[in-house]
């Protein structure tokens, strides 16, 4: 899988401002101001901590602040974006930079989830008192949601380093590792893969602290003949992995063996539902009526699952309330859990990509229980 | 420093809302709905990825999603918070729970920092129709300015881990490790040492790397002769440390060491500036004079200082055209640098408690530029 991570394939960066143009007259705007970051990413290549873009009907205004200017020229620059990049230290020199660039448009767009309340009151009061702002919701995220082939190959290469990581990990569970200890074994393992980082800090869960589904790992000893929830992935190139396994070193008994099979079954039905076309509310349900049949359905206590790319958590959800519609380049997680207070619980995660002609699983570790 | 982890002074959490209580009339509101998940944490204990806290003039309402039942009942017992603390799984049931819960107020503080656009809006038209929202601003951050006793033994110890991480790495630059190895070192011996993990991803920056403030570690070797940036921290009970070195195995030449010693008296100066009273914006110019004096003053190209905390980067800001003044209790950073672009940099770092009688250097690695 190393070597593959010097081939990912390049992705068109430059093409996603045009895409996103094509939905202004639909959200009612001349121009929309980026400011959540992994946005700005998408847009743009740049990864700082620090980065607004101003996407007008013909050019791009980037603003960062002195930390960047370096970064910001390189990154805009190798992803192939043609952008005017203008560096200032202080707020009030960004508003000025911004106030002056969105000077002509009637109604900018903000990205109603990206700013706080407060960010939208300096906005109207300061930056653009002229414009109409309007309240855009999930422009660029809906974008996101598609992903190109070469999103999906990062994010497969991610996959790719999580099952490697697991393969090697998981045998030293019979070695009563504490869970602390597990979870940066799968760190170490993934970062020696080529791994950026983990996609999010790593759950490892065992016994009866497996009922808590976002348990952190603790010092408590994995012990043998009781579930060992593992939930975890990693970053390539800024897109995520996610997966999450549940073993057993040895026997845990009937009952922990009947719960994971009922939610292996649900997972396995949830990954059947994935298609283009399908509806994300009917993904859940096709999980959640497996775990209600055996009488669990209070237990599990989240959704089934959400869409992965440079987030760890972006669209769509997948959930009973949901009233998204997967469709071809979506990614999203199946991952339905049983979790009993003071018993503990099992949980079942895939990464999968939508196709034209079904889903294909990312994530491709082992579903065996017992170790 | 470990045996102390174990012995970590308690805080006192549940006085906090009451604090807070004593802002309200000033602020103008009955309640406040708590949504900036470091700031549920510091009036709760809770430390999930969601939960939201309505402060009343009497109670305290807590309303977390299925995933955190167990979590949010055993962290506020443990910290001996009284609330009534409702699970709902969804939005909606959320929204009902608090809803009828600020059925009373007439004005409810939202807080304008901590809310999107979209949430005030969802707030406005949906969960509170009938309250005025009010658009508070950083009523509990300032309330966390001031560090109780308690937290600076937190942000101490996570200090001494960062020193003794960095006395175990340091010779090690000697064996020309890439940037990536530095990194992964620090937070291997932090996390050895008791760490819950890193207060945010380390900066090992050598050679004209340096000259990014904030360049990410690299594949790049470090070399004799030419400085090496490392900034790093950890988090110890939620609290987290910030310290810079520059670091240069071997003689990296006359400039560069006149370069480290205009930093250096530029964060001794500034460092000699913390006291109870003293503005903020003068601690920056107590640097920025030392650095502009000698000719580098457009390649110091950030603010001198923040405030540390549950956050790695909280209030105050300590910058040129900062407004808050310093106070006994609380704990900002010193860090002015110079950059180079296409040469190196070079930065100084403390984390800095100021005191009833002047301030304690908490970070206490040598300040040695030749390893």
């Amino acid at each position: 899988m190393t070597a593959s991570l010097t081939q990912l394939p390049p992705m068109d960066v430059a093409a996603r401002a045009e895409r996103l143009r094509g939905r202004f007259e639909q959200a009612g705007v001349d121009a929309l101001l980026v400011t959540r970051l992994p946005n700005v990413t998408y847009l743009t290549g740049f990864t700082g901590s620090a980065g607004i873009v101003l996407v007008g009907p013909d050019a791009l205004v980037f603003v960062t602040d002195g930390r960047y200017a370096e970064q910001a020229a390189e990154q805009l620059g190798a992803a192939g974006v043609e952008a005017r990049i203008e560096v200032r230290v202080t707020q009030a020199a960004q508003r000025d930079v911004m106030s002056d660039a969105a000077g002509g448009y009637r109604r900018l767009g903000l990205e109603a989830h990206g700013v706080t309340w407060a960010q939208q009151r300096a906005f109207a009061g300061e930056w653009f008192p002229d414009a109409e702002l309007v309240a855009t919701e999930h422009l660029v995220e809906d974008l996101r949601r598609v992903k190109e082939p070469a999103e999906v190959a990062r994010i497969h290469a991610a996959c790719a380093i999580a099952d490697d990581a697991l393969a090697v990990v998981a045998p030293r569970l019979a070695d009563r590792p504490t869970e602390r200890d597990v979870a940066l074994w799968l760190e170490l393992e993934m970062r020696d893969r080529g791994a950026a980082g983990t996609s999010f800090d790593p759950i490892v869960a065992s016994g009866p602290n497996g009922a808590k589904p976002h348990a952190r790992p603790s010092g408590r000893s994995v012990e043998a003949g009781e579930p060992v929830v593992i939930d975890f992935g990693c970053i390539v190139d800024g897109y995520c992995s996610d997966m999450t396994r549940t073993l057993s070193v040895g026997d845990p008994g009937t009952e922990a063996r009947h719960v994971y099979e009922v939610v292996r079954d649900a997972q396995q039905l949830g990954r059947d539902a994935v298609s283009a076309g399908a509806d994300c509310s009917r993904v859940d349900k096709a999980c959640r009526d497996v775990i209600d049949a055996a009488g669990w359905g209070d237990a599990f206590v989240h959704g089934t699952g959400h869409g992965v790319g440079l987030e760890i958590h972006e669209a769509p959800r997948v959930a009973a309330t949901a009233r998204d519609t997967l469709a071809s380049g979506y990614v999203v997680t199946v991952e339905p859990g049983v979790y009993l207070p003071g018993v503990g619980g099992v949980r079942i995660e895939d990464t999968v990509v939508v196709t034209d002609d079904g889903a294909d699983v990312l994530t491709r570790f082992s579903k065996d229980f017992l170790l």
